[in-house]
C-alpha cells in the first residue's frame, strides 16, 4: 500500500482526517479507518452522515449555553425546573455528570471552558457577560435565589469559581460551592492530605 | 441536555454514530463528541467528508486484496518490485509494516483476515481461492518463484501459515515463513521460554 509514497489517496485522508479525534494518534487512526473500511461500512456512512449533520445543527443553547439543537435547550425549556437554582459547570459533559445524579433541578449555565490566562481564557472566554445577563433576566419571572459553582477542583476551575463568586457576591446573590472531601466508599488510609484536610476543616455536625 | 430523555437529536446520534470505532465506549464518544464541536468544526466536517468519500472509493486490489482505490493498487502497479516474490499477510496494516523495514521488495497477498474456525473463518473467508489464482497467474510473464508467509505468530495465524503452506507445498511452490526468535533489543532473561526455545532450533551459523 506504501503510505508514505500516496498520502493523498482516499484511505490516507481518512487516516489523516480521525486524528482530528482527542487521544488519537497515527496508529489508532490506521486502525480505526481499516476496522471500518473492513467491519463496518454501514456504521462508517452513519458516522459521516451524523458528524455533518451535528456540525450542520448542533448550535449553544441562547440560556445556558451548552450545546443545542434548538434557540433554548431541553433543560432550559423544562418548566417542572427550579429557575431559581442555577449550577455552573464548565463542560457539557460536567452536566450530564450533575444530571446523573439526580439530585439537582435547578438550572444550568455552560461555561465552555474554565479560566485559564495562560491558555488565553479569561472572563470572556467563559462568557461571563452572557452568566451575568442570566442571572440578572429573571426566567418565568422568577429570580435566580442561589448560584451553585461546581467547576472541578483544579486549579483553574478554583479560580473560575473564586471570580464568578467574587463578582455575584458583590452583587448581592447567594454562591455556594459543591462540597469537597473523602469520595464516598473512600478510604482515609489512601486518600491525599489536601481533601483530608479539607474535610476535616468541613466537617459536619453529626444529625 | 437530559441525555436520557432525548437520544435521538443529532449531538445524540453523533456519540451513538462514533461508537462504531474500535476501543470507543460511550464516555470516550461522549468526550469526543464535544470536543469536536467545541474546538474543531472545521476538523469534523472533514472527517465526515473523508469517511464518506472513504466508503464510497475504497475497494480491494484486484491482484493483492489490500484496500485501494484503483482496481490494482499502487504497490502491485509498481513494476520495480520483485513478481517472482509473494508476501502474504493478515491484514494491510501488518503489510504497512512490512514495507516499513524497507527489506521486501516483491509482492503482497492480503488475507484479510485469518483462519479462525471458532470464528467462522475458513479457506473461503480469507480469499484462498484468489491467492492461488495469483500464484498461478504470472505478472508480467514471471511466474512466482517465493511465497514468504508473514501472517502472525498467534494460534489462528500459525494455522493459517501452516494451511496455506500444505497445499502450496503439494503444488510444488516454495514456501518460507518469517524467522521466530529474540526480538532487537531484547534480552534472554525477559523473553519467555517458547521464544527462547525457538530461538535455540532455528540458530545460525556464525559467518
Amino acid at each position: 500500500m506504501a503510505r508514505q509514497e500516496t498520502p493523498q489517496d482516499a484511505l490516507g485522508r481518512l487516516i489523516e482526517a480521525l486524528r482530528v479525534l482527542p487521544g488519537v494518534g497515527p496508529k489508532s487512526a490506521q486502525r480505526m479507518a481499516f476496522y471500518l473500511l473492513q467491519h463496518d461500512r454501514n456504521g462508517a456512512a452513519l458516522l459521516a452522515q451524523s458528524l455533518g449533520e451535528a456540525v450542520e445543527t448542533v448550535g449553544h443553547c441562547a440560556c445556558c449555553n451548552t450545546f443545542s439543537e434548538t434557540p433554548i435547550c431541553i433543560t432550559c425549556s423544562d418548566d417542572r425546573r427550579d429557575p431559581s437554582l442555577l449550577c455552573i459547570v464548565e463542560t457539557p459533559a460536567d452536566q450530564v455528570m450533575v444530571e446523573q445524579t439526580l439530585s439537582f433541578k435547578g438550572n444550568y449555565f455552560v461555561l465552555m471552558g474554565r479560566i485559564s490566562p495562560l491558555d488565553g481564557m479569561g472572563p470572556n472566554e467563559i462568557h461571563f457577560d452572557r452568566l451575568l445577563n442570566r442571572i440578572e433576566a429573571p426566567t418565568a419571572g422568577i429570580a435566580v435565589r442561589e448560584v451553585v459553582l461546581a467547576t472541578n477542583f483544579t486549579s483553574e476551575g478554583e479560580a473560575t469559581a473564586h471570580y464568578i463568586g467574587e463578582v455575584l457576591k458583590s452583587k448581592g446573590i447567594k454562591v455556594t460551592r459543591i462540597a469537597r472531601g473523602i469520595p464516598v466508599g473512600g478510604e482515609l488510609e489512601y486518600v491525599d492530605a489536601g481533601t483530608l484536610a479539607r474535610a476535616l476543616m468541613d466537617r459536619r455536625s453529626v444529625s
